[in-house]
């Protein structure tokens, strides 16, 4: 694998990025709005492929779930709040979408369908102030199962239920959706999660596997499996959504949501439900000095794969040392970077104190072979919140 | 919390153990008898509390579980393959026990029920060789969720299913149940799964529960649940059962199952499915000369608990570097140990050249408080294999 990692730190942030830095000069003129409520988001919409056609559809959702995410940061939520406000925009797409032949992201509405023609979805939210998690698998009828997820979180943070029963944190299958109904989330019909989109996907799909079946049929007694060929691969998309953000008080948190793969197994749950897997937040703490937030998307974990698809997006902030260090003036510096070995990866972010979202489709380099070489850009961005 | 761990390098192994030594000298006798299968097996069942009166039964499955995966390695078996006959007989004890109303294990057949009045069991198994890895989570009516486990693992180490698909690791719920009896492993009646004493306990349960709840109707407007006291805590064990294994060509594996806690909500996955969390297995590699095995029990990792009860069992293997090498002599070194903060652990441990498995109920030391406490123990046993 071309792993460029190392040059991560040589990189310039790329022009489109300048506009995300906050110079001194800014937070100072910054500090005539009073700014109270400032963070900052990064979110994904899959990695993938992305098609040039599609390309302002993808950043647009991309926009939008970076505006949801900084609105509520505005209005004093929390971390963990704004990101789950990212992911359900990321979600919903499709339901935002006025042609629903065009669902852009596998999660939620829309989700691939699994063998039996149905939905399952994955989501988990990791919150990094109370290393809380909460995950829902092979959830079934729920529009926004990163709601779910949510829902375990907060309602965990509550501490111990009646008779002194642990909360749960993982719920999957018929037990999640029935716990989510029973917690005020309502249940979605089956036949209105899929599109016309993932329902031709489905026949196709369908047809290629009977297809290879018939092939396969002769050759039985082959001990190994044989490698199909890349004609008769299943496809859907890859497209796990995720999110990561951090607040004015330097709380980070994390957020994943995946229809799962196409014609997978009723029940299987993915990466994406996966404890320290799908994503993960952690505040500064004594005696580490960096906040952190992970969410990730890709390929089978650990698999012996050829080729490993995937992506990812990360952010580490640490509380700044000023020249001239001000009671009424905190900075936190937040350092992102987004990382994909898949042909594209749509991402978007944006601070608090921006006026509007970035958005950036990135493309492994010319030649480059996807599951082979690795492509990583990031930024720097600086967070001032003045006292009262 | 009591941390007792930097004092394992000078403790001395417990008398007990001093049997499953082998010195230079049992190895150039063992040469004699040509043993070729030689292995290591450690299993516990169970961190939590062993009452005096039954230490005897609980033994008596953990040498089971030993003699169980020691026949597997001495006909050859892989690592991974006695790791999991060892965890059906860990499982299955309630079966092999003629009083169905003692079953000493919280895995399989007579699990913890759920608030439904259902059984659902959590298992993995790692293989340290491909690291590949099986889990099912909230499975209902399988007899030996290992089984599934372990098939899923197999799987998967056959290649890709038909055009193309990515097989499953991890399958919860129905699908998991499906799953499994479509490849013949064959269901077992709800009603069996359940034994007189989970029965009972579950009743005693859900009269506790419903006291708790009558008192705490009362506190409805009280913004944080109360703590609940001691004496309405559900109750049940807390016995999540695993092993860990060293093969003679120094592979390693783990596995781990559990019937979750009492009356956990439907659909709830515990640390037993988790990735990374219930076991893990890895063998030696070109940068790393140990091969590790882990299988752990215990609390809802992250949960903010003022009392963490868990325990561990791991082992580490390595190459030994003979004085005089030879080449028909091969002899690997594994250092082995067992950890809990409960009060106490019943664990068993056997290498293929023993005559039978040593057993041991580990307790915190007298006065040592549960949760705060740790206990750890652990021992050496080198393994030596001689070509034909």
């Amino acid at each position: 694998m071309d792993n460029k990692l190392n040059s991560a730190e040589e990189r310039q942030p790329a022009p489109t990025l300048a506009n995300s830095w906050s110079t001194k000069q800014d937070a100072v003129s910054s500090k005539n709005d009073r700014t109270k409520a400032v963070g900052f988001v990064l979110v994904h919409a899959g990695a993938g492929y992305h098609s040039e056609s599609k390309a302002k559809e993808y950043k647009h959702v991309c926009k939008r779930a970076c505006q949801r995410a900084v609105d509520r940061l505005k209005a004093g939520a929390l971390a963990v709040e704004a990101v789950a406000a990212a992911l359900v925009e990321l979600e919903s797409l499709t339901q935002s979408c006025p042609s629903q032949d065009s669902p852009f992201t596998n999660a939620g509405m829309g989700s691939n369908l699994n063998l039996k023609g149905e939905i399952e979805c994955d989501a988990s939210i990791m919150d990094g102030k109370s290393l809380h998690y909460g995950a829902v698998g092979a959830i079934s009828g729920i529009k926004n199962p990163v709601l779910v997820a949510n829902r375990l979180l907060s309602e965990a943070q509550k501490g111990k239920l009646s008779a002194g029963r642990i909360p749960p944190c993982f719920l999957v299958g018929r037990g999640a959706h029935d716990w989510a109904v029973s917690h005020g989330i309502p249940p979605c019909p089956s036949d209105k999660m899929a599109t016309k989109f993932s329902l031709s996907a489905y026949k196709r799909n369908k047809h290629k596997m009977e297809l290879a079946e018939k092939m396969d049929s002769g050759f039985k007694q082959t001990k190994r499996r044989r490698q199909s060929s890349e004609n008769e691969e299943v496809s859907g998309c890859l497209d796990t959504v995720g999110a990561i953000v951090v607040d004015q008080e330097g709380n980070v948190a994390a957020a994943v949501s995946s229809g799962g793969l196409a014609m997978k197994h009723s029940g299987r749950v993915g990466q994406a439900a996966h404890y320290g897997c799908g994503c993960w937040a952690e505040n500064a703490c004594n005696v580490n000095p960096y906040s952190t937030a992970v969410s990730t998307s890709g390929s089978p974990f650990l698999a012996n794969e050829d080729c490993v698809l995937g992506g990812v997006i990360v952010l580490r902030g640490c509380r700044c040392v000023e020249a001239q260090p001000s009671q009424d003036i905190q900075a936190i510096l937040v350092e992102f970077l987004w990382s994909h070995t898949t042909e594209s990866m749509c991402i978007g972010y944006m601070s608090a104190q921006d006026g509007k979202a970035k958005t950036h489709i990135s493309r492994l380099p010319p030649g480059a072979v996807a599951g082979q070489s690795l492509a990583i850009e990031g930024g720097v961005c600086r967070l001032v919140s003045t006292a009262d």
